[in-house]
């Protein structure tokens, strides 16, 4: 697998307009289009309060078939009601009318503010100008690059995510390309943030499908910045076969190779979005072995990658393992603690329950900016990993004043 | 029922010390003793990681009878092994053999820091020194005051939390009189915190414990500040019988104005500790009313009273209705969200899941520094209220150097 900047898929155009959803000065709309319709799978919020696109979205992937995915930051159009559902499809309709492709073959995602109605006003003329050569009602897309998309779906995002890798498919070269925005309410479950995966790969639909509900689960199911799980989360693949493989079925030839590539993919961008947790200063690692179970051993990673009192005690550099001690003792699995043993990085700071006394060790690695802290219940072969960030000020700055 | 400012029930007397066990210059130890053994009834954290003055006063406790407690700051005396077990039992056979009292009649309550061992060199002779006159070996509690009592169990509360009410009871005046110390690692569960309930009211042990139980599910249980379990929630109950009363059995006579009061008596306490909760400027009710199930109107209002994203949109008065949607739709309740209303006090935010157009007045709410958010699920008759406050930057700066 080779690196490959931000490669766009063959067939792939990109196409950024701005609408001044809530701020003006900067492209929030994005298009992604494919010149053929493109095999399509989607993994969502498990949030029973789901955005209007989000619902849309899941209607429209049963035939797995897609050919664009149209983007805006600034407005999650979710707890809009009927008129919520009629602003995303009428932006699906446009770029639809304007592709000149089927209308259910143009996916929807929105990321913002929730609660308030997505500014049709604004947002019809910009898609229009930037999708037709000015004033004609020829189809013209814009040209543009992966990291302007990655850019135009920001947030609170500091920085753009977008990743292009190729792999070899018989003697095809593949491209696997994506993008993601993160920052906050990120504490997905069976789903996600916005990511978009792109690929010129042949694949059957199942496959697709297998294989980005397996990397979602290993990567951005993974991760936790605050532990609000948003209402818009979305992670959908398009491949549009014009690498010209022969088509990739489940665990057939090739699949492989794409499943791995697809992981990593997801898994940097993953990673990307805990660097950039809002007001995050560290990357941490919760590693938990020797539990009961995988499920017992995920639930103490998350409750430790959770706690308010662990992630400041890591933004303060205090390595206070007593913390850690008693989130596992409150996640709700049953442990002896007599047994449990505790490492930051290399060095153990808990041995059997109690302090292993090596606390000035143990607070130059929390003064580390990546960290790891392992703990191993001793009980079993139950492992999970979780990747999180400490707590901040600026968290809580941020957010106080997300909408003003 | 009468307030009575911090009068101590009869034959309870209390004693201070200062053993320096975190920062010199303030009392960190307190003696609460009775002229005659009581009843005595006790509410634990459930953590899996117990401190070592739990699981001794859980053993204690079985046969419902002490006569003392005594109780540090500055050290919760958890995963300290048996070092810290030996520990807890030398305080309190100190305390037992300076009062002449069952050894077994003295219980043991730390809060501070986890995991490291009390400063025994420190802690006896101060013990010692304020429990015997000066230099001989008469024992000479000092008396000292419930507020005395109240300041010397705190950590990083900014201030003491004691009540006492007088109640009548037949011809007889009762009593009940409390302390407690919260600010963080506070979101209780079948235990709370520290609180130490006195009264001088004759009670059958079985009595007492029902009423404590029950009170402690009432109050402490609805409070959250961090969503953090300490390993060292306690609440004890004392009653020596001194008042006079004819013994109060459970549901006898006299049972339900004991139960009133000790109600009232936690939930102010309660009160204050949310107040109180470390970096809070903002007192927040989050009641939910409709929900399927009582249990599950708890799931849905602890989940909104512990989401960041809720606590700092309070901080910030941003009336972000849109975070109190997305915390209950990933809150594990399943319900349709679009016939749920959401009011800030009186003002309905949202009406059937969207939104209301009220925001310059709910905005207006969210800039008071009480305020209540009711979620009207309208499925059902299940109810419940949880207590806490906003997230602030003064909570990070807190809990990042904690122990510096």
């Amino acid at each position: 697998m080779q690196e490959n900047e931000h490669k766009l898929p063959k067939g792939f155009i990109i196409t950024t307009a701005e609408a001044a959803i809530k701020t003006p000065g900067r492209k929030d709309i994005v298009v992604i289009s494919s010149t053929t319709p493109a095999e399509a799978a989607g993994v969502f919020t498990s949030n029973v309060v789901k955005a209007a696109p989000v619902t849309l979205d899941m209607e429209r992937l049963k035939d797995a078939t897609a050919q664009a995915i149209v983007i805006n930051s600034g407005n999650a159009n979710a707890c809009t009601d009927q008129q919520g559902v009629d602003n995303a499809i009428e932006m699906s309709r446009i770029v639809s009318d304007a592709l000149h492709i089927d209308k259910d073959n143009c996916l929807v995602a929105s990321t913002g503010v929730i609660g308030a109605q997505l500014p049709m006003q604004r947002i019809k003329p910009a898609l229009i100008n930037s999708l037709f050569s000015a004033g004609t009602a020829v189809p013209n897309p814009t040209n543009a690059t992966l990291l302007d998309a990655a850019s135009a779906i920001m947030t609170t995002d500091t920085f753009p995510k977008a990743i292009s890798r190729d792999i070899e498919i018989g003697d095809c070269t593949v491209t696997v390309a994506a993008i993601a925005k993160g920052a906050g309410m990120i504490s997905p479950n069976m789903a996600t943030l916005l990511c978009f995966v792109i690929t010129d790969l042949a694949i059957d639909h199942t496959a697709l499908q297998l294989a980005l509900t397996e990397a979602v689960d290993k990567t951005f199911n993974k991760i936790t910045i605050d532990g609000d799980m948003s209402t818009n989360d979305t992670v959908l693949a398009l491949a549009n076969g014009l690498a010209g493989n022969e088509r990739v079925v489940a665990y057939g030839y090739g699949f492989h190779s794409f499943r791995v590539a697809l992981q990593e993919v997801l898994m940097e961008l993953a990673v990307m979005c805990v660097r950039d947790g809002e007001g995050a200063t560290k990357f941490v690692t919760v590693k938990v072995v020797g539990a009961g179970t995988d499920g017992d051993a995920d639930r103490l990673a998350r409750t430790v990658a959770n706690s308010l009192l662990v992630k400041t005690a890591i933004y303060g550099a205090d390595a206070n393992w007593g913390r850690i001690m008693a989130a596992i003792g409150y996640s709700g699995v049953l442990f002896n603690p007599n047994v449990v043993d505790v490492y930051f990085n290399d060095v153990p700071v808990v041995t059997n329950g109690r302090g292993a006394n090596n606390d000035s060790e143990a607070g130059e690695i929390f003064r580390r900016n990546d960290l790891t802290i392992t703990i191993d219940m001793k009980s079993g072969q139950g492992a999970a990993r979780i990747f999180t960030c400490d707590l901040t000020e600026d968290y809580v700055k941020i957010n106080a004043h997300y909408r003003t």
